[in-house]
């Protein structure tokens, strides 16, 4: 049984691709977001409650939406709505990147180090294409290579998968590039508005910075030569490297 | 110049003591959401736009309110309020553990997370203490130890802290332990309640689970042993360990 999410809502076409990509490979459960949830990271809804609904069932495929966040709605399928733990999850096709930095900012893969915490094996996949009418046709054929491998071999204990997606024709791209994560930035630029009554607002816009100089092993490098980037993702966030010269604070 | 946050809200009582903890340091700035923001973890508000108000200024401090989340308040510090690049940013102090995986939901974590990906000397401060009224003499006299390490020494590049205070008199405090993220989950079990019309709804609940044997290397022993935990975190997810194993994904 394969559970299927992600973070722009139920109606998106990436998460109809991706229930395309994944349907061959079992039963699947579909446990989304009724609307677009972007951004949202690990968030989880504690101060109001949540709801969710059966909307379709067809062939093997189930269709449950959500009144929470990408991150609640796996905790819901485990709790609320599977029969037994999934053997997979999968999330997305997210309509945009989320290599580099925007791991961090990801609903996508919110939902992915959810199932992770939880030990099932966790990929998420991202489109560099924000058109809501992308072609999702090279991540449905790379998706089923990289899902292919994670059923058969699994993944590393407590490591889920962060995919991202060239915008190319499938015969564009160059393959599968396993690689790190970029180190860059966002920077923002709020736009200040005025609303009628004179008062201000601010709308977050920004562009990402590339750290990187030049290195070829990450992601961003993956995915400005047409490879599909593929980086494991932990959920221990120690610096496991800091934590020696760190101890002068213990001051004993 | 100091910018401090949290994600209790501008009103919470361990925000006010953060201020007490770092004003004998630089000027105070304070950017902080006007309400509860708990598990928003590193979430942005990118569909609505957000607003902020100076709302008092008293000696060298300074309080503004924003009206999105704990991320938010960091990103429009830096592009619309402050007049420069802060020294420190502080976040907190937390009503409740973000020790071992929590940091993964916190949003007390997620501005300090915000903040080291932007390069600025960034620390997270929670009490395991629910209670509004919470004692956070502890947390602000060894809040106070590691501050002035941090500004004196600062921290290593893209690395960050999340400290956590044990529930007791400062005088029963051991001292502070630099320790690794605890393995842990928290296991859901949502609550199924009816509405007046008879809908089904659900509220989050759940317990942590510890799944460390006994080390005591961890956030979890040290705050168990009344220590004050101090675990550097990175803004690089990328499992390198994972990174050679899972090349056969490749193909080539």
């Amino acid at each position: 049984m394969i559970l299927v999410t992600n973070d722009d809502g139920i109606e998106a076409k990436g998460i109809r691709s991706l229930v395309e990509m994944v349907k061959p490979y079992g039963d699947v459960v579909v446990v989304a977001p009724y609307r677009v949830h972007s951004g949202k990271s690990h968030a989880i809804t504690v101060e109001i409650p949540i709801r969710y609904n059966l909307l379709k069932q067809y062939e093997n495929v189930k269709v449950y939406g959500c009144t929470g966040t990408p991150v609640d709605s796996v905790k819901l399928a485990f709790s609320a709505i599977l029969p037994r733990r999934p053997d997979l999850i999968v999330s997305g096709i997210n309509h945009g990147s989320n290599a580099s930095v925007s791991v961090v900012y990801s609903g996508t893969m919110g939902a992915v180090i959810e199932g992770c915490i939880n030990d099932i094996p966790s990929v998420g996949f991202s489109l560099l294409d924000f058109d809501p009418d992308a072609d999702f046709s090279a991540a449905i054929h790379y998706g089923q290579n990289i899902i292919e491998h994670v059923m058969e071999d699994g993944l590393p204990a407590r490591t889920c998968l962060n995919v991202n997606v060239p915008p190319v024709a499938q015969e564009q791209v160059r393959g599968i590039r396993v690689c790190r994560q970029a180190r860059g930035v966002w920077r923002e630029e709020f736009e200040k508005r005025l609303d009628p009554r004179k008062g201000e607002y601010y709308w977050l816009t920004g562009y990402f910075e590339n750290h990187e100089n030049g290195a070829t092993d990450t992601d961003e490098w993956a995915l400005e030569n047409n490879f599909v980037s593929v980086v494991p993702i932990q959920v221990d966030f120690t610096d496991y490297d800091a934590i020696e010269s760190l101890k002068r604070i213990q001051n004993d």
